[in-house]
């Protein structure tokens, strides 16, 4: 089936396997379909079906030069990749605000923190005072499993290290205090489905 | 005063500008800000008072080619625009989503509908439905006034044009139905204040 973006054009996710594989420095498995992709499928699959409405933001890029060979087609031909300030997604779902940062780690035993920036742990405070809904989803791509990280799980492992604690989040501990998301078809990783789980603790 | 953004980075509207030109066929006024510019200022004085989180997206560029001279500065050599998909800011304000498209014409009689895309209004119908709020900020650069454009009248607009209709809307109609936000110090556009009042007034 050819997954196509609302204004017709239609999706591919090689270009943004590309675009994450040069701006991050971390690892990835050597299966099929990134993190990136499957998200973008999900949110897809959200979007068809007047779920919510989610996007991951586009990759910011500092242009130096642009040549007009054309009008129709500007070329840049000098660009750098900037720092992400916030997440890299973000969107609504019945009027409530999602803001979350994605990643994979190849490791089958913890998550390293230096994945995460401190300006993101920065934003994602502020969001959670703002009183949206802020997480991080974590793919162990060696043993296929993924976790929603709850805000107060991830700054409580922020600070830890802050202190001169440990730099990574071992499994037993995602195990113990994330959400285990199961991957399933339509859609792939149905994230909001482990919010409500999370929201439903909490009342 | 110089701006910086909660990472540390100094604010840098110039390169925002340029970005803006090449991309939108708009036309611009000549005075020393735009209107991106205002609302960057405004989203960093919400940001600075813990009033609101709201970012303008990276403009989305596909990337073709990368150079790496060395490892630390991956340039880009050849990429393009691409047209947004969605809105270019969007955010969260006291638990409540926020989702606007900002546009700025030289015009004293009218804003040309054709400088918002299709997939735009989409996107806006889509964030109505999940309960977000939604709208446009129009600046009219030669007259020096700015309008917040709620949904409803701008879908009105749109549907007028659709069905043959004028393929403008006229600053009398801004004048009748629009808010009008008046340019402050700090900051300099209010435009959560005009939301406030628009949610006032559907009580």
């Amino acid at each position: 089936m050819t997954i196509r973006y609302p204004n017709g054009k239609r999706y591919r996710p090689v270009r943004a396997a590309t675009e994450r594989q040069i701006v991050h420095n971390d690892t990835y498995s050597n299966r099929g379909k990134t993190l990136e992709d499957e998200l973008n499928d999900s949110n897809e699959y959200y979007l068809s079906r007047n779920i919510a409405v989610i996007h991951k933001k586009p990759i910011p890029i500092q242009v130096v030069n642009v040549n007009y060979p054309s009008r129709s087609a500007a070329v840049i031909t000098e660009a750098y990749y900037r720092t992400p300030s916030t997440t890299d997604y973000n969107g609504v779902w019945n009027g409530k605000y999602i803001d979350f940062e994605a990643k994979e780690t190849k490791s089958k035993t913890s998550f390293p923190l230096q994945n995460i920036h401190a300006h993101q742990v920065e934003h994602m405070k502020r969001v959670q005072e703002q009183h949206g809904i802020t997480f991080l989803i974590i793919r162990f791509s060696s043993l296929d499993r993924y976790f929603i990280v709850p805000y107060e799980m991830m700054m409580q492992k922020w600070t830890r290290m802050k202190d001169g604690g440990r730099k990574s989040i071992p499994l037993k501990e995602f195990e113990q205090e994330a959400i285990e998301i199961k991957i399933g078809l339509m859609p792939t990783i149905d994230y909001l489905k482990g919010i409500t789980t999370l929201m439903n603790n909490e009342e």
